[in-house]
């Protein structure tokens, strides 16, 4: 019998032993996530999220998620959530932080507090068409994580470097990351 | 005076102005946003959405928006919300949907409706650090979208590609594209 040991928050006996399955069989490492959108009127739509594959099956989430997409009056939406770029900051912070704070607990490290701030700068000339030397997306995001942890920091920047959205968006966007230790 | 003319839930004329007063003050199309992203427990964080900068202000949307982010048990989460590259998809699927209903208006198409799937492929031995030949993020993404519209389907193409989050994924990542005109 293997003792259960939790380190923030992940049991870590589970984590070796679904890296020891997919070691051992590539295939259950293999996941397929999705959306389904509705657009309703204007910058207003709607995302749903359920069902999901992972380790060879089918599931689903324990209950139907959905995230209301808008832009603010200026931007002639009519602000019924986030826009499409404060949910792509949502994505990265959030898959950043776990990032760390899963890979902290396979090294033994406790995360007591993160915290972060992300700013990200666009130019909407990119969108509206009006400038071709303008990108579409944010020319640079800055990201701030205030970490109470007794991982070094150099194994914190280490560790962000396995997040997912983190690898998809920073070939195309220049991202400014500070840790500061608390 | 001008005549206000509503196309797919924007106001065209409004949007004609915003153009126009960008043009010809590039500062005006400057925008900064923001998300506060606090850790809870394992996979599970908040991300916080309020304050943002556009045309020369700080502005706040009407209420303070909160997305929450978790894995499923399979991922040694607790499932209080999508995770990190689900919201990865909803910024996505929003965001060339949105792209496609301002161009399509600022062009004069009407959508009558459109509805998309996104689904992306991961091996989770990216993240798990179980291979170096194994990227971190998705290693496909497929969009299916039905539209209603008298869009071509090769404008709605050119549409998209101003989406800022597809201009930011697009790069790291394949996205394969289908729109089917219903």
């Amino acid at each position: 019998m293997v003792a259960t040991k939790t380190i923030n928050g992940i049991d870590t006996g589970a984590f070796e032993e679904t890296c020891t399955m997919i070691k051992s069989k590539s295939e259950m490492g293999k996941a397929r996530f999705r959306v389904n959108n509705k657009w309703n009127s204007g910058g207003n739509n709607n995302s749903a999220v359920q069902g999901y594959y992972a380790a060879g099956q089918e599931l689903k989430h324990a209950s139907s998620l959905h995230y209301t997409a808008d832009e603010p009056p200026l931007l002639l939406g009519t602000d019924k959530g986030a826009n499409p770029v404060e949910y792509l900051l949502t994505a990265l912070s959030s898959c950043m932080t776990s990032a760390m704070v899963y890979h902290a607990a396979a090294r033994g490290y406790k995360i007591e507090s993160m915290d972060s701030h992300f700013e990200g700068e666009l130019d909407m000339r990119g969108f509206l068409g009006l400038s071709k030397d303008v990108p579409m997306g944010y020319q640079k995001i800055v990201a701030e994580f205030k970490v109470k942890s007794d991982a070094p920091e150099k194994e914190l920047v280490d560790m962000y470097h396995y997040s997912p959205v983190y690898s998809m968006v920073s070939p195309a966007v220049p991202i400014e990351v500070k840790i500061t230790k608390i």
